[in-house]
């Protein structure tokens, strides 16, 4: 698998088109983090080979419980083949526990349980800071999906939820919140795609309650990459994929 | 109808005990304009009445049109009888036209059509400056509601913009968006409560398209007190409840 063209750069990855395969992408996982749409930024070494890894994981876990997502096989230290997707520009999150946006939004305290697992869906659009909407803006405002989509991408981000809350307490994390973004393949079949890692999930320790997520480099709490060493080491020690 | 204690003050309204009438509010509409959750504030001669005379005029016919509402009856030049309601702390805004917040948050255009109707759901307080809420929020962050409610609160807003669309353009005036409160009985009946004035909805001169609601306070665009003045004739004169 040999990457050619660069056709996009985000935040986080670089995406290649791979040579002789028009129906892959090779995505290049990045060093660098940024929050608060952009505004704060780093470089810290390792942290995209980290993500690769972990995403690699729980992308492989995912498949073997059924949810069809884009992971096709890891390249190089920071690099994954995955299938070519049409991105539904549409963030959705999950929360299990009130914290981020949400507590601050209610001025609640974070940790709190929610008696019921929640999805809130954000516009994919840097332009606008992606913005928090409903699921009429999305489909009547935005027109990202249809309505049954929107349905359809919830009820998926609450079975994935299911699987991943199971998957981090094995390894002694608590799964806070998380992001999951999915697209279309050309026969329009919906699947999950972009990555999941500390960048788009929140993991508190179960025992000490320590952050192990980007928050630590949102909040400057320090120690970013070897927090993300632990997620990693807990989750392959845990059983991982296997 | 006699009023006795004042048991709330918000920023548009006082709200009374009426003697001998445990179940009966005397709601007074006050003069004072509020934008931006109370940051810009102003006191216009005449504006209370005006608004409880458009409101009056809505809120029957809406009654005859078969949506239960809180009116009773009107008390002097700015005074409600309304039927005592405890209110749900929801904001339910439909949205015929972007304009606001939503043009402002997609970066869109004022005076686009939207395909379908919209309801977005805030909630009700000023503490945190009645934030805009999903529907999973408003049943399992806040328990606003039951899911239930949340979905039949959006149908009866959605029936009371067929019945106010027309309302309104016979009356020269485009409907673009407004807010809705609703409040429940004693008996657990769900009953729209609150206003319906040019404090709470966008309207639209069909002809010039001039402002002819709280965006003129809001932008200042002067003429607040005469354009809801001229609402008021027009609801008049176009039949009104009759």
């Amino acid at each position: 698998m040999i990457k050619s063209k660069l056709i996009y750069e985000g935040k986080a990855k670089k995406l290649y088109e791979v040579e002789g395969h028009p129906e892959l992408i090779y995505q290049e996982f990045k060093n660098s983090l940024t929050a608060f749409n952009g505004v704060k930024k780093s470089d810290l070494d390792e942290k995209g080979a980290l993500n690769r890894d972990i995403s690699s994981l729980i992308l492989r876990y995912l498949q073997k419980k059924g949810i069809n997502n884009h992971f096709v096989q890891d390249v190089g230290t920071d690099g994954m083949i995955t299938r070519k997707v049409q991105i539904i520009p549409l963030e959705v999150v999950v929360r299990n526990i009130v914290a981020g946006s949400l507590a601050k939004k209610f001025n609640m305290t974070e940790g709190a349980q929610l008696e019921k697992p929640i999805v809130d869906l954000h516009h994919k659009d840097d332009a606008t800071g992606d913005p928090f909407i409903n699921d009429e803006q999305a489909v009547w405002v935005l027109k990202a999906a249809t309505l049954q989509e929107v349905t359809r991408l919830k009820e998926i981000a609450l079975t994935i939820n299911g699987y991943l809350k199971i998957f981090f307490e094995k390894a002694g994390l608590k799964l806070v919140d998380f992001k999951l973004e999915f697209g279309k393949l050309p026969n329009g079949e919906i699947i999950l795609a972009d990555e999941i890692s500390p960048d788009t999930c929140r993991l508190w320790d179960l025992q000490t309650g320590e952050k192990r997520d980007k928050d630590r480099f949102r909040r400057d709490l320090g120690d970013v990459v070897e927090n993300y060493k632990l997620v990693l080491e807990a989750i392959r020690q845990a059983g991982g994929a296997t």
